[in-house]
Protein backbone atom coordinates (compact mmCIF):
# COMPACT_ATOMS: atom_id res chain seq x y z
CA UNK A 1 0.00 0.00 0.00
CA UNK A 2 1.69 3.63 -1.00
CA UNK A 3 0.55 6.15 1.62
CA UNK A 4 0.59 10.02 0.54
CA UNK A 5 0.63 12.46 4.21
CA UNK A 6 -0.08 15.96 3.90
CA UNK A 7 -0.96 18.20 6.41
CA UNK A 8 -1.76 22.01 7.12
CA UNK A 9 0.51 22.72 10.11
CA UNK A 10 3.51 22.44 7.62
CA UNK A 11 6.23 19.97 6.61
CA UNK A 12 8.43 20.11 10.06
CA UNK A 13 5.01 19.99 11.88
CA UNK A 14 5.42 17.38 14.84
CA UNK A 15 2.36 16.00 13.96
CA UNK A 16 3.35 14.70 10.79
CA UNK A 17 6.45 13.11 12.29
CA UNK A 18 4.08 11.24 14.56
CA UNK A 19 1.61 10.91 11.03
CA UNK A 20 4.54 9.39 9.35
CA UNK A 21 5.43 7.02 12.25
CA UNK A 22 1.98 5.71 12.13
CA UNK A 23 1.60 5.46 8.45
CA UNK A 24 5.06 3.30 8.55
CA UNK A 25 2.77 0.79 10.93
CA UNK A 26 0.51 0.73 8.21
CA UNK A 27 3.04 0.40 4.79
CA UNK A 28 7.07 0.77 3.88
CA UNK A 29 6.00 2.89 1.02
CA UNK A 30 5.19 6.61 2.15
CA UNK A 31 5.55 9.29 0.62
CA UNK A 32 5.05 13.43 1.48
CA UNK A 33 4.24 16.54 0.56
CA UNK A 34 3.32 19.18 2.39
CA UNK A 35 3.22 22.93 2.49
CA UNK A 36 5.98 24.69 3.47
CA UNK A 37 4.55 27.56 5.89
CA UNK A 38 1.55 26.70 8.02
CA UNK A 39 -1.64 27.00 6.41
CA UNK A 40 -4.17 26.77 9.14
CA UNK A 41 -7.71 27.77 7.89
CA UNK A 42 -6.96 28.16 4.19
CA UNK A 43 -10.21 25.74 3.67
CA UNK A 44 -10.13 24.17 0.46
CA UNK A 45 -8.18 26.87 -0.88
CA UNK A 46 -5.83 26.52 -4.05
CA UNK A 47 -3.32 29.03 -5.46
CA UNK A 48 -4.10 30.44 -8.77
CA UNK A 49 -2.85 33.80 -8.40
CA UNK A 50 0.57 32.61 -8.02
CA UNK A 51 2.96 30.24 -8.96
CA UNK A 52 4.11 27.47 -6.74
CA UNK A 53 7.29 26.43 -6.05
CA UNK A 54 8.24 22.48 -4.89
CA UNK A 55 11.56 21.69 -3.07
CA UNK A 56 12.78 17.79 -2.84
CA UNK A 57 13.63 16.97 0.79
CA UNK A 58 14.00 13.90 0.50
CA UNK A 59 13.12 10.56 -2.20
CA UNK A 60 9.63 10.41 -1.23
CA UNK A 61 9.53 13.77 0.41
CA UNK A 62 8.57 17.11 -1.12
CA UNK A 63 7.26 20.41 0.43
CA UNK A 64 5.27 23.07 -1.86
CA UNK A 65 4.47 26.24 -1.36
CA UNK A 66 1.12 26.12 -1.22
CA UNK A 67 -2.10 24.99 0.46
CA UNK A 68 -2.78 21.29 1.17
CA UNK A 69 -5.16 21.24 -1.78
CA UNK A 70 -2.16 22.11 -4.24
CA UNK A 71 0.22 19.79 -2.46
CA UNK A 72 -2.05 16.64 -2.90
CA UNK A 73 -2.82 17.69 -6.37
CA UNK A 74 0.88 18.35 -7.10
CA UNK A 75 1.76 15.52 -5.43
CA UNK A 76 -0.10 12.73 -7.41
CA UNK A 77 -0.45 14.41 -10.55
CA UNK A 78 3.03 15.88 -10.94
CA UNK A 79 5.65 14.30 -8.21
CA UNK A 80 4.39 10.62 -7.78
CA UNK A 81 5.87 7.63 -10.48
CA UNK A 82 2.64 6.14 -9.25
CA UNK A 83 -0.67 7.12 -7.51
CA UNK A 84 -0.64 6.71 -3.71
CA UNK A 85 -3.57 4.22 -2.39
CA UNK A 86 -4.15 6.31 0.63
CA UNK A 87 -3.85 10.03 1.69
CA UNK A 88 -3.66 10.53 5.09
CA UNK A 89 -3.85 14.25 6.15
CA UNK A 90 -2.23 15.62 9.49
CA UNK A 91 -1.36 14.90 12.09
CA UNK A 92 -3.44 18.42 13.04
CA UNK A 93 -2.16 20.42 16.14
CA UNK A 94 -5.65 21.34 17.24
CA UNK A 95 -9.20 19.98 16.40
CA UNK A 96 -10.61 19.96 13.50
CA UNK A 97 -14.16 19.58 14.91
CA UNK A 98 -18.09 21.24 13.69
CA UNK A 99 -18.17 24.04 11.18
CA UNK A 100 -14.03 24.11 11.20
CA UNK A 101 -14.05 21.28 9.04
CA UNK A 102 -14.96 23.32 5.92
CA UNK A 103 -12.39 25.91 7.09
CA UNK A 104 -9.73 23.14 7.65
CA UNK A 105 -6.64 23.04 5.21
CA UNK A 106 -6.01 19.32 6.82
CA UNK A 107 -9.47 18.70 6.28
CA UNK A 108 -9.06 19.61 2.58
CA UNK A 109 -5.78 17.98 2.05
CA UNK A 110 -8.02 14.68 2.26
CA UNK A 111 -10.65 16.00 0.23
CA UNK A 112 -8.55 16.88 -2.52
CA UNK A 113 -7.27 13.19 -2.17
CA UNK A 114 -10.75 12.18 -2.20
CA UNK A 115 -11.63 14.16 -5.59
CA UNK A 116 -8.83 12.67 -7.38
CA UNK A 117 -10.12 8.76 -6.70
CA UNK A 118 -8.28 8.16 -3.47
CA UNK A 119 -9.74 6.86 -0.58
CA UNK A 120 -8.56 10.02 2.32
CA UNK A 121 -8.40 10.29 5.73
CA UNK A 122 -7.75 13.60 7.45
CA UNK A 123 -6.33 12.96 11.64
CA UNK A 124 -6.41 15.68 14.21
CA UNK A 125 -5.56 16.00 17.72
CA UNK A 126 -7.34 18.09 20.66
CA UNK A 127 -5.12 19.88 21.84
CA UNK A 128 -4.46 22.71 25.27
CA UNK A 129 -2.57 25.45 23.63
CA UNK A 130 -1.92 26.23 27.03
CA UNK A 131 0.44 23.77 27.96
CA UNK A 132 3.51 22.22 26.19
CA UNK A 133 1.92 21.08 22.52
CA UNK A 134 4.55 17.98 22.42
CA UNK A 135 3.26 16.34 25.15
CA UNK A 136 -0.35 16.22 24.13
CA UNK A 137 0.07 13.48 20.93
CA UNK A 138 -0.34 10.49 23.26
CA UNK A 139 -4.18 9.47 21.97
CA UNK A 140 -3.06 9.79 18.21
CA UNK A 141 0.32 7.99 19.05
CA UNK A 142 -1.23 5.14 20.25
CA UNK A 143 -4.47 5.15 18.92
CA UNK A 144 -4.08 6.47 15.18
CA UNK A 145 -2.93 2.89 13.47
CA UNK A 146 -5.16 0.17 14.47
CA UNK A 147 -7.93 2.62 14.67
CA UNK A 148 -6.84 3.18 10.89
CA UNK A 149 -6.25 -0.17 10.38
CA UNK A 150 -9.96 -1.11 11.24
CA UNK A 151 -11.30 2.07 9.18
CA UNK A 152 -9.26 0.88 6.32
CA UNK A 153 -11.02 -2.66 6.88
CA UNK A 154 -14.71 -1.77 6.92
CA UNK A 155 -14.01 0.90 4.00
CA UNK A 156 -16.00 4.07 2.57
CA UNK A 157 -17.57 4.88 -0.44
CA UNK A 158 -15.57 6.70 -2.89
CA UNK A 159 -17.00 10.49 -2.60
CA UNK A 160 -16.54 10.41 1.17
CA UNK A 161 -13.64 11.33 3.48
CA UNK A 162 -12.68 10.16 6.85
CA UNK A 163 -12.44 13.10 9.62
CA UNK A 164 -10.69 11.71 12.65
CA UNK A 165 -10.81 13.92 16.05
CA UNK A 166 -8.36 11.97 18.66
CA UNK A 167 -9.65 13.31 22.20
CA UNK A 168 -7.28 15.41 24.50
CA UNK A 169 -6.47 13.32 27.36
CA UNK A 170 -3.71 10.75 27.48
CA UNK A 171 -4.02 7.11 25.42
CA UNK A 172 -5.19 4.90 28.27
CA UNK A 173 -7.95 7.44 28.84
CA UNK A 174 -9.77 7.27 25.48
CA UNK A 175 -12.74 5.12 26.46
CA UNK A 176 -14.13 4.32 22.72
CA UNK A 177 -14.20 4.99 19.24
CA UNK A 178 -17.62 6.87 17.95
CA UNK A 179 -19.16 7.04 14.45
CA UNK A 180 -20.56 10.77 14.76
CA UNK A 181 -21.91 13.31 12.79
CA UNK A 182 -20.78 17.03 12.41
CA UNK A 183 -21.71 19.39 15.46
CA UNK A 184 -22.21 22.34 15.44
CA UNK A 185 -21.23 25.48 17.66
CA UNK A 186 -22.72 29.13 17.90
CA UNK A 187 -20.70 30.26 14.67
CA UNK A 188 -19.94 33.98 16.65
CA UNK A 189 -16.45 32.54 17.49
CA UNK A 190 -14.25 34.46 14.79
CA UNK A 191 -13.29 38.09 15.64
CA UNK A 192 -10.74 40.36 14.33
CA UNK A 193 -8.20 42.11 16.74
CA UNK A 194 -7.50 46.11 16.01
CA UNK A 195 -4.04 47.07 16.62
CA UNK A 196 -1.70 49.70 15.60
CA UNK A 197 1.71 48.99 13.73
CA UNK A 198 4.73 50.43 14.88
CA UNK A 199 4.37 53.46 12.25
CA UNK A 200 0.85 54.12 13.61
CA UNK A 201 -1.26 52.51 11.33
CA UNK A 202 -4.41 50.23 12.45
CA UNK A 203 -4.01 46.58 11.36
CA UNK A 204 -6.51 43.84 11.92
CA UNK A 205 -5.73 40.06 12.71
CA UNK A 206 -7.76 37.50 12.80
CA UNK A 207 -8.71 35.01 15.71
CA UNK A 208 -11.01 32.85 17.37
CA UNK A 209 -12.88 33.59 20.22
CA UNK A 210 -13.84 31.00 23.76
CA UNK A 211 -17.23 29.61 23.10
CA UNK A 212 -19.27 27.63 24.66
CA UNK A 213 -19.70 23.96 23.02
CA UNK A 214 -23.25 22.61 22.59
CA UNK A 215 -22.60 19.03 23.50
CA UNK A 216 -25.36 17.17 21.68
CA UNK A 217 -25.38 12.99 21.47
CA UNK A 218 -24.10 12.12 18.54
CA UNK A 219 -21.68 14.67 17.54
CA UNK A 220 -17.68 15.29 16.94
CA UNK A 221 -18.26 17.75 19.83
CA UNK A 222 -19.85 15.53 22.12
CA UNK A 223 -17.35 12.41 21.67
CA UNK A 224 -13.85 14.09 22.14
CA UNK A 225 -15.62 15.73 24.86
CA UNK A 226 -16.33 12.21 26.59
CA UNK A 227 -12.63 11.34 25.52
CA UNK A 228 -13.75 8.70 22.58
CA UNK A 229 -12.10 9.51 19.09
CA UNK A 230 -14.74 10.46 16.76
CA UNK A 231 -14.55 9.40 13.60
CA UNK A 232 -16.88 11.19 10.95
CA UNK A 233 -17.90 10.59 7.25
CA UNK A 234 -17.98 13.59 5.19
CA UNK A 235 -18.82 14.44 1.79
CA UNK A 236 -18.85 17.57 -0.60
CA UNK A 237 -22.51 17.54 -1.52
CA UNK A 238 -23.32 20.81 0.18
CA UNK A 239 -27.08 20.69 -0.95
CA UNK A 240 -29.60 21.49 1.59
CA UNK A 241 -32.52 19.14 0.22
CA UNK A 242 -34.94 20.11 2.26
CA UNK A 243 -34.73 23.65 1.41
CA UNK A 244 -34.57 22.54 -2.43
CA UNK A 245 -37.85 20.28 -2.34
CA UNK A 246 -39.52 23.30 -0.56
CA UNK A 247 -38.31 26.05 -3.10
CA UNK A 248 -38.86 23.46 -5.63
CA UNK A 249 -42.92 23.56 -5.48
CA UNK A 250 -42.81 27.29 -4.66
CA UNK A 251 -40.03 28.61 -6.54
CA UNK A 252 -38.96 26.93 -9.01
CA UNK A 253 -40.07 25.00 -12.09
CA UNK A 254 -39.68 24.82 -15.54
CA UNK A 255 -42.26 27.20 -16.82
CA UNK A 256 -40.14 31.24 -16.57
CA UNK A 257 -43.39 32.25 -14.36
CA UNK A 258 -40.42 34.23 -12.29
CA UNK A 259 -39.01 35.69 -14.87
CA UNK A 260 -42.38 37.17 -16.57
CA UNK A 261 -42.67 38.64 -13.04
CA UNK A 262 -39.16 39.57 -13.13
CA UNK A 263 -39.42 41.60 -16.06
CA UNK A 264 -42.43 43.40 -15.35
CA UNK A 265 -40.69 44.47 -11.94
CA UNK A 266 -37.85 45.35 -13.96
CA UNK A 267 -39.34 47.49 -15.82
CA UNK A 268 -41.23 49.07 -12.83
CA UNK A 269 -38.12 49.81 -11.08
CA UNK A 270 -36.19 51.19 -13.72
CA UNK A 271 -38.12 53.85 -14.53
CA UNK B 1 -33.12 46.69 4.14
CA UNK B 2 -29.31 47.06 5.36
CA UNK B 3 -27.43 45.54 2.58
CA UNK B 4 -23.62 44.54 2.12
CA UNK B 5 -21.89 43.41 -0.72
CA UNK B 6 -18.68 41.07 -1.32
CA UNK B 7 -16.99 39.35 -3.92
CA UNK B 8 -14.03 37.41 -4.62
CA UNK B 9 -12.94 39.15 -7.83
CA UNK B 10 -12.11 42.07 -5.77
CA UNK B 11 -13.56 45.57 -5.49
CA UNK B 12 -12.62 46.84 -8.68
CA UNK B 13 -14.23 43.70 -10.45
CA UNK B 14 -17.22 44.68 -13.41
CA UNK B 15 -19.23 42.14 -11.57
CA UNK B 16 -19.43 43.95 -8.29
CA UNK B 17 -20.38 46.67 -10.11
CA UNK B 18 -23.12 45.27 -11.54
CA UNK B 19 -24.29 43.29 -8.37
CA UNK B 20 -24.14 47.06 -6.57
CA UNK B 21 -26.96 48.32 -9.49
CA UNK B 22 -28.93 45.21 -8.64
CA UNK B 23 -28.97 45.85 -4.95
CA UNK B 24 -29.98 49.36 -5.22
CA UNK B 25 -33.25 48.33 -7.11
CA UNK B 26 -33.48 46.42 -3.73
CA UNK B 27 -32.09 49.44 -0.96
CA UNK B 28 -30.55 52.60 -0.79
CA UNK B 29 -28.36 51.34 2.36
CA UNK B 30 -25.91 49.18 0.02
CA UNK B 31 -22.36 48.87 1.49
CA UNK B 32 -19.46 46.89 0.46
CA UNK B 33 -16.22 45.43 2.12
CA UNK B 34 -14.23 43.14 -1.16
CA UNK B 35 -11.03 41.75 -1.40
CA UNK B 36 -8.47 44.32 -2.55
CA UNK B 37 -7.03 41.48 -4.85
CA UNK B 38 -8.66 38.80 -6.81
CA UNK B 39 -9.48 35.83 -4.01
CA UNK B 40 -10.81 33.18 -6.66
CA UNK B 41 -10.37 29.76 -5.91
CA UNK B 42 -9.20 30.47 -1.69
CA UNK B 43 -12.27 28.71 -0.98
CA UNK B 44 -13.25 29.24 3.08
CA UNK B 45 -9.63 30.40 3.63
CA UNK B 46 -9.22 33.22 6.55
CA UNK B 47 -6.36 35.04 7.25
CA UNK B 48 -4.80 33.47 10.42
CA UNK B 49 -1.35 34.04 9.44
CA UNK B 50 -0.95 37.99 8.36
CA UNK B 51 -2.47 40.89 9.84
CA UNK B 52 -5.28 42.31 7.45
CA UNK B 53 -4.92 46.03 6.57
CA UNK B 54 -8.51 47.80 5.92
CA UNK B 55 -8.97 50.50 3.50
CA UNK B 56 -11.54 53.17 3.34
CA UNK B 57 -13.29 53.81 0.10
CA UNK B 58 -16.01 55.33 0.28
CA UNK B 59 -18.87 56.02 3.27
CA UNK B 60 -19.90 52.84 3.02
CA UNK B 61 -17.09 51.25 0.86
CA UNK B 62 -13.88 48.92 2.34
CA UNK B 63 -11.22 46.92 0.65
CA UNK B 64 -9.12 44.82 3.00
CA UNK B 65 -6.64 42.28 2.24
CA UNK B 66 -7.93 39.42 2.40
CA UNK B 67 -10.56 36.35 1.56
CA UNK B 68 -13.82 37.29 1.19
CA UNK B 69 -14.65 35.60 4.38
CA UNK B 70 -11.89 38.34 5.89
CA UNK B 71 -14.18 41.03 4.30
CA UNK B 72 -17.73 39.53 5.44
CA UNK B 73 -15.96 38.82 9.04
CA UNK B 74 -14.48 42.20 9.48
CA UNK B 75 -17.63 44.33 7.86
CA UNK B 76 -19.63 43.36 10.07
CA UNK B 77 -18.20 42.68 13.24
CA UNK B 78 -15.71 45.89 12.82
CA UNK B 79 -16.67 47.93 9.70
CA UNK B 80 -20.47 48.64 10.03
CA UNK B 81 -22.40 50.29 12.49
CA UNK B 82 -25.22 47.93 12.07
CA UNK B 83 -25.02 44.75 10.80
CA UNK B 84 -26.41 44.35 7.34
CA UNK B 85 -30.00 42.64 7.21
CA UNK B 86 -28.49 40.68 3.64
CA UNK B 87 -25.36 39.18 2.33
CA UNK B 88 -24.66 39.29 -1.42
CA UNK B 89 -21.62 37.60 -2.81
CA UNK B 90 -20.79 38.73 -6.33
CA UNK B 91 -21.79 38.78 -9.08
CA UNK B 92 -18.85 36.32 -9.97
CA UNK B 93 -16.83 36.04 -13.31
CA UNK B 94 -17.87 32.83 -13.96
CA UNK B 95 -19.81 29.57 -12.64
CA UNK B 96 -19.78 28.21 -9.31
CA UNK B 97 -21.21 24.68 -10.13
CA UNK B 98 -21.11 21.59 -8.79
CA UNK B 99 -17.95 20.77 -6.60
CA UNK B 100 -16.56 24.43 -7.17
CA UNK B 101 -18.90 25.65 -4.87
CA UNK B 102 -16.60 24.19 -2.29
CA UNK B 103 -13.68 26.19 -3.98
CA UNK B 104 -15.61 29.24 -4.37
CA UNK B 105 -14.72 32.43 -2.48
CA UNK B 106 -17.70 33.90 -3.64
CA UNK B 107 -19.95 30.67 -2.14
CA UNK B 108 -17.50 31.58 0.90
CA UNK B 109 -18.17 35.28 1.18
CA UNK B 110 -22.16 34.46 1.52
CA UNK B 111 -21.39 31.24 4.10
CA UNK B 112 -19.72 33.41 6.39
CA UNK B 113 -22.52 36.01 6.45
CA UNK B 114 -24.66 33.04 7.39
CA UNK B 115 -22.41 31.40 9.84
CA UNK B 116 -22.91 35.00 11.40
CA UNK B 117 -26.65 35.08 11.30
CA UNK B 118 -27.55 37.27 8.36
CA UNK B 119 -29.59 35.66 5.00
CA UNK B 120 -26.67 35.10 2.22
CA UNK B 121 -26.72 34.38 -1.56
CA UNK B 122 -24.08 34.08 -3.66
CA UNK B 123 -24.14 34.97 -7.45
CA UNK B 124 -22.35 34.14 -10.30
CA UNK B 125 -22.87 34.96 -13.99
CA UNK B 126 -21.48 31.68 -16.55
CA UNK B 127 -18.97 33.45 -19.05
CA UNK B 128 -17.23 32.48 -22.38
CA UNK B 129 -13.90 33.31 -21.12
CA UNK B 130 -13.01 32.82 -24.81
CA UNK B 131 -15.00 36.36 -25.57
CA UNK B 132 -15.08 39.85 -24.38
CA UNK B 133 -16.11 39.49 -20.74
CA UNK B 134 -17.58 42.96 -20.04
CA UNK B 135 -20.35 41.72 -22.66
CA UNK B 136 -21.54 38.71 -21.10
CA UNK B 137 -23.19 39.99 -17.78
CA UNK B 138 -26.68 40.47 -19.40
CA UNK B 139 -28.57 37.91 -17.84
CA UNK B 140 -27.70 38.83 -14.15
CA UNK B 141 -28.04 42.66 -14.80
CA UNK B 142 -31.71 41.96 -16.19
CA UNK B 143 -32.85 38.96 -14.06
CA UNK B 144 -30.79 39.74 -11.06
CA UNK B 145 -33.24 41.54 -8.81
CA UNK B 146 -36.73 40.12 -9.81
CA UNK B 147 -34.65 36.96 -9.10
CA UNK B 148 -33.47 38.15 -5.62
CA UNK B 149 -36.82 39.22 -5.25
CA UNK B 150 -38.81 36.60 -5.59
CA UNK B 151 -36.15 34.60 -3.41
CA UNK B 152 -36.56 36.66 -0.19
CA UNK B 153 -39.85 36.83 -0.39
CA UNK B 154 -40.26 32.83 -0.38
CA UNK B 155 -37.33 33.13 2.68
CA UNK B 156 -35.46 29.75 3.44
CA UNK B 157 -33.60 28.30 6.65
CA UNK B 158 -30.93 30.44 8.92
CA UNK B 159 -28.64 27.36 8.30
CA UNK B 160 -28.52 27.76 4.70
CA UNK B 161 -27.39 30.10 1.65
CA UNK B 162 -28.56 30.65 -1.24
CA UNK B 163 -25.88 29.57 -4.69
CA UNK B 164 -27.76 31.55 -8.00
CA UNK B 165 -25.80 31.03 -11.27
CA UNK B 166 -27.03 33.01 -14.34
CA UNK B 167 -27.01 31.23 -17.26
CA UNK B 168 -24.40 31.64 -20.71
CA UNK B 169 -26.81 33.63 -22.86
CA UNK B 170 -28.42 36.91 -23.36
CA UNK B 171 -31.41 38.06 -20.93
CA UNK B 172 -33.93 37.49 -23.03
CA UNK B 173 -32.71 33.46 -23.90
CA UNK B 174 -33.04 32.75 -20.16
CA UNK B 175 -35.91 29.97 -20.28
CA UNK B 176 -36.75 29.96 -16.12
CA UNK B 177 -35.23 29.72 -12.96
CA UNK B 178 -34.86 26.35 -11.69
CA UNK B 179 -34.59 25.07 -7.98
CA UNK B 180 -31.26 22.85 -8.04
CA UNK B 181 -29.17 20.29 -6.19
CA UNK B 182 -24.78 20.60 -6.72
CA UNK B 183 -24.01 18.12 -9.47
CA UNK B 184 -20.91 16.86 -9.99
CA UNK B 185 -18.58 16.59 -12.41
CA UNK B 186 -15.74 14.31 -12.98
CA UNK B 187 -13.35 15.61 -11.03
CA UNK B 188 -9.65 15.07 -12.46
CA UNK B 189 -10.07 18.82 -13.99
CA UNK B 190 -7.59 20.18 -12.08
CA UNK B 191 -3.76 20.45 -13.03
CA UNK B 192 -0.62 22.02 -12.81
CA UNK B 193 1.37 23.52 -15.58
CA UNK B 194 5.03 23.33 -15.07
CA UNK B 195 7.17 25.89 -16.02
CA UNK B 196 10.64 27.46 -15.93
CA UNK B 197 11.27 31.00 -14.87
CA UNK B 198 13.89 33.52 -16.74
CA UNK B 199 16.73 32.22 -13.88
CA UNK B 200 15.84 28.77 -15.35
CA UNK B 201 14.09 27.43 -12.31
CA UNK B 202 10.84 24.92 -12.60
CA UNK B 203 7.90 26.15 -11.30
CA UNK B 204 4.29 25.42 -11.25
CA UNK B 205 1.08 27.12 -11.80
CA UNK B 206 -2.59 25.68 -11.03
CA UNK B 207 -5.29 25.69 -13.56
CA UNK B 208 -8.55 23.90 -14.70
CA UNK B 209 -8.86 20.95 -17.75
CA UNK B 210 -11.95 21.38 -20.09
CA UNK B 211 -14.01 18.49 -18.76
CA UNK B 212 -17.01 16.89 -19.97
CA UNK B 213 -20.09 17.67 -17.95
CA UNK B 214 -22.09 15.37 -17.02
CA UNK B 215 -25.40 16.45 -17.34
CA UNK B 216 -28.15 14.85 -14.89
CA UNK B 217 -31.56 16.59 -14.80
CA UNK B 218 -32.29 18.37 -11.36
CA UNK B 219 -28.85 20.08 -10.94
CA UNK B 220 -26.99 23.44 -11.19
CA UNK B 221 -24.46 22.03 -14.21
CA UNK B 222 -27.93 21.11 -16.11
CA UNK B 223 -30.01 23.79 -15.28
CA UNK B 224 -27.16 26.19 -16.95
CA UNK B 225 -26.48 24.89 -19.33
CA UNK B 226 -30.42 24.46 -20.97
CA UNK B 227 -30.27 28.59 -20.38
CA UNK B 228 -32.40 28.11 -16.77
CA UNK B 229 -31.19 30.63 -13.50
CA UNK B 230 -30.04 27.81 -11.33
CA UNK B 231 -31.08 28.42 -7.71
CA UNK B 232 -29.18 25.75 -4.78
CA UNK B 233 -29.69 26.05 -1.39
CA UNK B 234 -26.44 25.16 0.40
CA UNK B 235 -25.40 24.37 3.88
CA UNK B 236 -22.11 23.64 5.43
CA UNK B 237 -22.63 20.23 7.68
CA UNK B 238 -20.72 18.10 5.21
CA UNK B 239 -21.83 14.96 7.27
CA UNK B 240 -21.92 11.82 4.96
CA UNK B 241 -24.94 9.86 6.66
CA UNK B 242 -25.80 7.03 5.11
CA UNK B 243 -22.07 6.10 5.82
CA UNK B 244 -21.77 7.43 9.49
CA UNK B 245 -25.36 5.25 9.88
CA UNK B 246 -23.09 1.98 8.56
CA UNK B 247 -19.88 2.54 10.53
CA UNK B 248 -22.05 3.21 13.19
CA UNK B 249 -23.00 -0.20 13.08
CA UNK B 250 -19.78 -2.12 12.17
CA UNK B 251 -16.87 0.36 13.85
CA UNK B 252 -18.19 2.54 16.52
CA UNK B 253 -20.46 2.73 19.88
CA UNK B 254 -19.71 3.34 22.99
CA UNK B 255 -17.82 0.09 24.12
CA UNK B 256 -13.95 0.88 23.38
CA UNK B 257 -13.91 -2.65 21.26
CA UNK B 258 -11.86 -1.35 18.90
CA UNK B 259 -8.95 0.37 21.35
CA UNK B 260 -8.92 -3.02 22.87
CA UNK B 261 -8.32 -4.33 19.37
CA UNK B 262 -6.12 -1.82 18.32
CA UNK B 263 -3.93 -1.97 21.56
CA UNK B 264 -3.24 -5.15 21.17
CA UNK B 265 -2.48 -5.17 17.18
CA UNK B 266 -0.23 -1.90 18.21
CA UNK B 267 1.44 -3.92 20.74
CA UNK B 268 1.99 -6.44 18.03
CA UNK B 269 3.38 -3.92 15.44
CA UNK B 270 5.79 -2.42 17.90
CA UNK B 271 7.73 -5.70 18.39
Amino acid sequence: MRILLTNDDGVEAYGLEILHNIARQLSDDVWVCAPVIEQSGKGRGITLHDPLRVKRLGEKRFAVSGTPTDCVQIAINDLMPQPPDLVLSGINRGFNLAQDVTLSGTVAGALQGMTLGIPSIALSQCLDFDIDLMTQWNAAEVHGAPVLSAILEKGWPADVVININFPDCPADEVTGVEVTRQGFRDAHEMHAVKRRDPRGRDYYWMNFHAFDQTMIDGTDLNAVAHKRISVTPLHLDLTHYETMHRLKKTLGGTVPKQINIADDEKAGAAE
